[in-house]
């Protein structure tokens, strides 16, 4: 069971320290000191054939000279000996390998990875690294890394891409007073990835959130998987979003770095909160560690000053959960615990003069109202009140009001005293912050925790065989023919197949049949040249529209082949395509790529200026429902166009999820053929009048 | 002059305390107390008639009993007496009243505060407040308020509009290590206002940025005007600027909040860097009260750490200063500080091997390089590096190199050591921030300053006479005839008169003018019904458009009029509107407001869907110019529209700039007439074939 295997990694019961030295200064004699230093409880075996002794510890020449069962190996060998070590790992019977040792693909030296994940499976070892730091665990005692001492102890894991950061974080632990604890450090993934942690942990009574560092994943999929799966919250710095970051990052990991655009929308498909930056990572992980979700809109804020109270009011507009003023019975009764010149609207200013006894009675009432979801406090240091006793006061009343399923979030403004309270709160499980804006950005992480559990789910998604079957016909037959890009008749033939509703469209070789066609399809038709040589068909003179009668479709025939002919003279023209001239409607796009990550990823936004200038467009990682689609039209900047600006009728959302959700179905089904495609533009009409696709595209996979 | 008045008030060399007292806890007694703990050198007369000595301070009756002069009267005496004692002040020749007295216009009392302006303004006194702190300055070794303690020292001066916040950011000065010189608590500016600060900072040496907390300015045009004139870095946070945030100030404060979508471009036009939150604020100032502007665009990220290297590249993007890759010569020097397995490329990874050779010499090395215009060097601690010593090589590097006009910034990820380095990096010059963002931020602030103080330029603008005149006759009738909205022929001839391209617009009174009135102008023409009391003319059937002969002029005078009787039978109607059919361009929109604040302020932005969906529009103070107006075309997302996008040509910008002038021109000159005006849409066509306004609206003041 996966449970149990990560188990031997995360918190071994006993572990040999391969590579260990008796040499201080050396990362060898730096674990085993860290774990001796921890109060680790369990053995530990160094291994070393030249030492009797590190540190205390009984040494050993072999791993396979340890008399007692290992559970964990930690790995500090020459990258040159690790596979051999690990072969004789697999023959003691060790159950987890965490290989510090660095040197492998990240220096593009994937076939030591290989070499060594090859032995693993061989023994049934699991593998967390290699390049890594290695695992800490407070509540295990356990320091099974080279750094230097256990984080200052909290309620939630790290796991972290980055060995530096580790290092750097676990100190800042302290300075910042917000703890960890555990601290994982992932390096390469060449096994257990994050996602194995993600799953791990929902059984770690020890953690309440779990925090990443990630700078690329490696099955995106995976990922999303573990995290609508996750019972904990998760909060994610993705580093590497900036087009030069990605770049940078590209120089110095082994990982892909995946689309950055497209990790935003897989976060919020796994319900992984984001944070902006290292600091946001700290105060929100504090917050999503000791607080519930902030389940409703209605945010009341407390202060002793009106300044600090705007800020948060700004803030709260800026991270997406604007304020309110309270209800009459609540400012009401607020109004008792400040003076004349207080104000009870939201913010809830008690003044200057606020001490101790009204924080107290204001925090009581509002946590206990029935219309406060979430209560945030702020306290700017006055030469008057004690900060530690407003504290106190203030856990004293969230105790006596005994509501657990509010969140409350506090700022103090302040110095040393300020400080000391804050320190306090935090030791006392109420998350606090320098500044109010802070407290706010917390508020907001919970509230996108609990809405993102209402959204992240499992797509309602199944395959589509009959529709791939004929897909895949269309396909055969093009790579048969030497192509890997579809022709419009052909895309179009694979959409309909998945139900989407395409322009009919049919290729005429001659120009009566092409009058035949025209007739059919009915005027006013379009008709295009068709020709794998010919991309740019207006450029080329290949397009006619407005087509009106059997006349005009002669000549438009005749001048298409004859304009084909003029631009290219040895283009192989297949004939043209006659199609039936879509009414017109709001234009919108559709795209997909195979991200290197994510695997097929769908775009959606509005077409012409919205795509080209604005680029207002929103990315999922496939497959998404009807349901997931519809999210996607709420989040381009254009979002009221759909919902019928201007005075117009509201567009056909409803036929529009429906066509996204098939070509989700469509690009997933067709993952292994399909590397890019679009439908651009779809033309979306009034509600219950559906949509056209206008043109397809679809280019296949090199094989 | 201004600048001695001002002395007076924050340099004061004699200081009274008006309604000082002996009772501890007092505000009276507290001030008395400050002053002495500060160590303020000038005397200090407690002024209350019923002790004899305060703090070992002889005590006087009244202030007209002190033997010397007074320079500054800090008035702490109850609202009811500030008025007498401001005349007794008045009387003894003191030269300046710091009121921290409140209970005037910020509790609805304006008449007292009227009444203590005059009482001032009759002996020729400045008045600092009222409701007030105090002043304090670190230079001058004078804590002249209630806040316990003079601030950390620094670089700075705060103004801030909140006086709990003065006194909490006071002992924030010491747990966030940002020091201030002067802390001046600006209340309600009766008299002397941030503006007046600004200017009077320019001569103080003590004082290299100014940083301010604003929550509403009342005269916002001084502002810009100060602002653009500061020899010194500006940074402002603006509380309030959330919807509901307006309304929470709005409800603790005197002043008014203004349009808070102006204050954004007005910051912009005065030069003014922003801060986003309390801790931006502090973080910022501190940079910029400690080292020249980024000059140019060549940012070098130098670090110890892929992953904190990264994070501050995407940092980069984020606060608009992203980084390229460093010039070939720059990368081979470096790459001699570093292992085989660094970077050389930006940001440049000396690794965690990295010591404090290695920093100095890659800092020394780069600084003087010139294709390096700024440096952010970042650390992440290790157990094998001394965070203090790095600091100390960077420094040293930074001291040899000499280079004194580009800006270095820091940031520390780490624990108690780090931060031990970064309060040493503060104290000897160089801002440093606990993490890769804020260090990014920082240097962004920078770079703000450089390009602000380039284009933040008093506009070029003169009085038009003629054109107001003109103007003036049009509007004079229109009030004659009790009218406060202009039709569209006397907008378009108030258009006119200042040389804006509007489209000719004829009143045709009969059918046969009508004709006359489209053969003159030339067919095709549009025409619409005009009365004061239809205004929805489309609405009315009151608009034809594309009548292209005298025929069709006939008909559609007819059935306008018809249609417009029918819709509203008791409407007076003044005829017929023949106006010229402009040719289609890009539809751009031109508005004008008159704001609380900040008087006439332009609005501009693409019309239909850019303004009503997507609210893509930008503001700016009236009186722009040309080239302040081309920058506003920069501003909104759909800047590449007006630059040809999609393959078509370029839009006429210099015609629209022109007409963005003329356009400030006209609500400056007409600033005491025009309430509101718009120019929707203007049809702006390709370079060199200039726009047509189509429509014109303006509402006049109600007199």
């Amino acid at each position: 069971m996966n449970h149990d295997e990560i188990n031997t990694l995360l918190k071994p019961k006993t572990i040999a320290v391969v590579g260990a030295s008796a040499t201080p200064g050396k990362i060898g004699y730096t674990v085993v000191e860290n774990l001796k230093k921890s109060g680790y409880k369990g053995a530990v075996y160094p291994i070393n054939p030249s030492a009797s002794d590190i540190l205390g510890f009984k040494c050993y020449a072999s791993i396979t000279d340890v008399p007692g069962s290992v559970d964990a190996a930690v790995m500090c060998v020459p990258v040159k000996l690790v596979n051999t070590c690990a072969e004789d790992c697999g023959k003691k019977g060790v159950k987890g390998l965490i290989v510090i040792t660095s040197g492998f693909s990240e220096v593009g030296r994937k076939d030591l990875e290989e070499e060594l994940v090859a032995t693993a499976r061989k023994y049934k070892m699991r593998i967390l690294g290699p390049n890594i730091v290695g695992t800490l665990s407070n509540s295990d005692k356990m320091n099974a890394s080279f750094a230097p001492f256990l984080p200052l102890d909290g309620k939630a894991t790290l796991i972290t891409q980055s060995g530096a950061l580790l290092i750097a974080m676990d100190a800042a632990t302290y300075t910042r007073r917000v703890g960890f604890d555990k601290m994982v450090s992932i390096g390469n993934m060449c096994d257990v990835d994050i996602a194995d942690i993600i799953e791990w942990l929902n059984g770690d009574e020890s953690t309440t959130c779990t925090s990443l560092y990630i700078e690329g994943l490696k099955d995106g999929r995976k990922f999303i998987k573990a995290g609508r799966a996750s019972k904990k919250p998760i909060i994610a710095l993705k580093s590497g979003v900036s087009a030069h970051g990605a770049a940078a990052a590209a120089s110095h990991t082994g990982s892909l770095a995946g689309a950055a655009k497209v990790y935003g929308s897989a976060f919020k498909q796994a319900g992984v909160i984001q944070a902006s930056d290292l600091d946001n990572l700290f105060d929100r992980t504090l917050a999503l560690s000791l607080m519930p979700p902030l389940k409703g809109e209605n945010l009341l804020v407390i202060t002793n000053g009106g300044g600090v109270g705007v800020l948060a009011t700004d803030a709260a507009e800026r991270y997406g959960i604007p304020m309110k003023f309270a209800p009459k019975d609540v400012q009401e009764e607020l109004k008792k615990h400040m003076p004349e010149f207080g104000s009870a609207k939201n913010p809830v200013d008690l003044t200057g003069m606020a001490g101790t006894e009204w924080y107290a009675e204001s925090v009581r009432f509002a946590i206990s109202h029935p219309w406060v979801d979430g209560l945030i406090v702020l306290y700017c240091e006055t030469a008057m009140t004690n900060p530690l006793e407003i504290a106190k006061g203030i856990k004293q009343a969230l105790n006596e009001a005994g509501i657990k399923d509010k969140p409350v979030t506090v700022s103090y403004v302040g110095g040393e005293k300020s400080a000391a309270a804050m320190s306090w709160l935090v030791e006392n499980g109420i998350p606090a912050y320098a500044a109010p804006d802070l407290a706010v950005n917390a508020m907001a992480a919970l509230r996108e925790y609990a809405l993102l559990r209402e959204t992240a789910k499992e797509p309602d998604y199944k395959s589509n065989d009959a529709a791939r079957k004929a897909a895949m016909q269309i396909i055969s037959a093009a790579r048969a023919d030497g192509r890997d890009a579809l022709t419009e008749i052909e895309a179009k033939q694979v959409f309909n197949a998945y139900g989407l509703p395409v322009t009919s469209t049919e290729l005429a070789k001659t120009e009566d049949e092409a009058v035949a066609l025209a007739k059919k399809i009915g005027f006013p038709v379009v008709m295009k040249i068709v020709s794998p040589e010919i991309l740019h068909k207006s450029d080329a003179g290949g397009v006619k529209v407005n087509i009106k009668d059997e006349a005009a479709a002669r000549e438009a025939f005749n001048t298409i082949i004859k304009n084909a002919k003029a631009y290219k003279a040895d283009a192989n023209i297949h004939g043209v395509a006659v199609q039936e001239m879509a009414p017109w409607g709001t234009e919108t796009i559709l795209g997909s790529t195979n991200d290197a990550t994510f695997g097929p990823t769908i775009m959606f936004g509005l077409g012409g200026i919205f795509v080209e200038v604005l680029k207002d467009v929103t990315f999922r990682v496939a497959p998404i429902d009807k349901v997931q689609a519809a999210e996607m039209f709420e989040e381009i900047r254009a979002a009221a166009i759909l919902k019928g600006a201007r005075g117009e009728a509201p567009r056909d959302r409803k036929a529009l999820s429906d066509t996204v959700e098939k070509y989700s179905s469509m690009i997933i089904d067709l993952e292994d053929e399909i590397s890019e495609s679009d439908a651009n533009p779809v033309l979306v009409y009034e509600e219950g009048k559906g949509l056209k696709v206008v043109d397809a595209r679809i280019i296949l996979k090199k094989k």
